[in-house]
């Protein structure tokens, strides 16, 4: 089958084995920055590629076959379920130690014509919920991991600083929940993009340097970002980390102590209030779309990933 | 008066001006690491230095003169109190941006005979309390405020790392409320210390750098150190910095992000709870103490402060 592998470089394999037991066909998947990461090295992953997708159950290895031809998203972690798991115990699979991560993490991702993955990480998709929007259930799930983290108080106000696709997803979900929510960045047609579905937005440029947010959240991907967002944090306010980006630069982390600030570090989310999300149309993420390819042009793609003006590039597999 | 004054360089001053209103005569006063960094240029302090002290009021600028002849400590910020300070009114003067923090920010210091001090931040010190143990509470409010910040579960393992005098104070206050607490640090003869007090030990060398502390208290002062912090804290656990040092080199924030952990600014405390730690006979002060030096050797006793072996050195005004 055809199948996007990194290992020491990208390649369109056109002859990738075909997984078996468990099998589901891929429909759509998008392009994460992690996806470019692991090109440069992040987690030292090789394989498949990608962990954003949605498909269609061919097959199910059991008795019950009841999920069988249904369209589905997948969580991107699953944990060893061991009785003495402490991570798998709390509902918390994704820092089990013994985790496998979709395209990230000893499991082979969804940038191919079919995957397998254990039933329990799988959810149907509704059925007003179009292929496109619900491509984007991952890094939604993934904002909607600050409210499972952090109780906002709805007096609150709260910066997202990133007008990349991090950034837009994590505004336009906080909007969604009816925060206090401005969206900073640096470039006047992704704010846009916010600004048409209710979010404040604003011009980095424009935006002083003041600690008056309650919660900041970084979205940059870089260090000067994490700087800046802890200028803005006010004293005891926090500090959202959602970027995994390395430091290229000195730093100092005199204000967090100064004015005891709470760095938050947040990764991915639960599915279920995602895809309510979804269900209810609180979000379009069309206008995120920067272009739909073909699995033949998977290496075209993510060049066009690369680009600067780039939001999602999504692969189709049928 | 004598003072030890910074203004671009360390001296003894004996002419200083002496305080009126409120004033108070500084029986002993400890130097404190922020003190040294000061030194160094922190904050862009000029005056007396000092925060960390325990004297006698002289006299009081009101009618109400009870607090005469009282031996008090105090706390080392003050707010505006203006009706709509948000700081204020929370209780969080540290936080008030119009505050005065004593030898730090606005506010002359306790390195000097006299100084004057609002007497809504004094605490009359319990007579068991001796000027030698009580000299130490303002660091121990500092260890306190870990507990105000933060619900640490009694069965939650915590690390503290760094056998200076923040991290000794830290650990001894730590198991003063019965935590799990091991304290790391690089000098066997400063763990004894904590170890004679029921604290558990280890020497940084023989520590693994496995995530299994739910709590880690970054109190070494270097990034490295923040750097074995992130390894040591587990998924979805604490780690609490203490240290205001500067980076001095590149470092990556990743590991917070992927281990979704919090990092949790800590700054100073309030007096209460660290008075009645020391009423109770809780925490033994004394070993810490590296020398107590009269007012007129303060220079000296500032380069004693620079030693690798030194802990708390005292200055005496009386």
């Amino acid at each position: 089958m055809k199948a996007v592998v990194f290992d020491k470089e990208l390649k369109l394999d056109k002859n990738y084995e075909k997984p078996v037991m468990q099998k589901g066909e891929v429909k759509l998947a998008g392009i994460c920055n992690t996806d470019y990461e692991i090109t440069k090295g992040y987690m030292g992953y090789k394989g498949v590629l990608g962990h954003e997708f949605v498909g269609i159950v061919e097959d199910v290895n059991s008795d019950d076959k009841s999920l069988v031809g249904k369209r589905v998203v997948a969580e991107i972690s699953y944990g060893c379920h061991k009785p003495d798991c402490e991570w798998c115990n709390q509902g918390l699979v994704r820092h089990c130690p013994d985790r496998h991560t979709i395209g990230i993490w000893r499991k082979d991702g969804c940038f191919a014509e079919y995957i397998t993955l254990p039933t329990e990480i799988l959810f149907e998709v509704p059925d007003n919920v179009s292929d496109e929007q619900v491509v984007f259930v991952e890094p939604l799930a993934a904002a909607c991991e600050i409210v499972e983290q952090l109780h906002i108080q709805p007096v609150q106000k709260v910066l997202v600083q990133g007008d990349g696709k991090l950034g837009l997803t994590t505004a336009l979900a906080l909007n969604a929940y009816n925060y206090d929510v401005t969206l900073a960045g640096r470039h006047q047609n992704k704010l846009d993009i916010a600004a048409k579905q209710g979010v404040k937005t604003i011009l980095s440029q424009d935006l002083k340097k003041e600690p008056i947010y309650d919660v900041v959240v970084e979205a940059t991907g870089s260090i000067t970002g994490f700087e800046d967002a802890m200028a803005l944090t006010k004293p005891r306010g926090v500090l959202v980390l959602k970027s995994t980006v390395a430091g290229s630069k000195e730093i100092n982390l005199a204000p967090i102590v100064i004015n005891e600030i709470t760095v938050l570090g947040s990764r991915c989310g639960q599915f279920k209030p995602a895809l309510r999300l979804l269900e209810n149309n609180r979000i379009d993420f069309k206008p995120l779309i920067s272009g739909i390819y073909n699995a033949d042009d998977a290496i075209e793609a993510f060049e066009k990933n690369k680009e600067k003006d780039t939001l999602k590039v999504i692969l189709k597999f049928d």
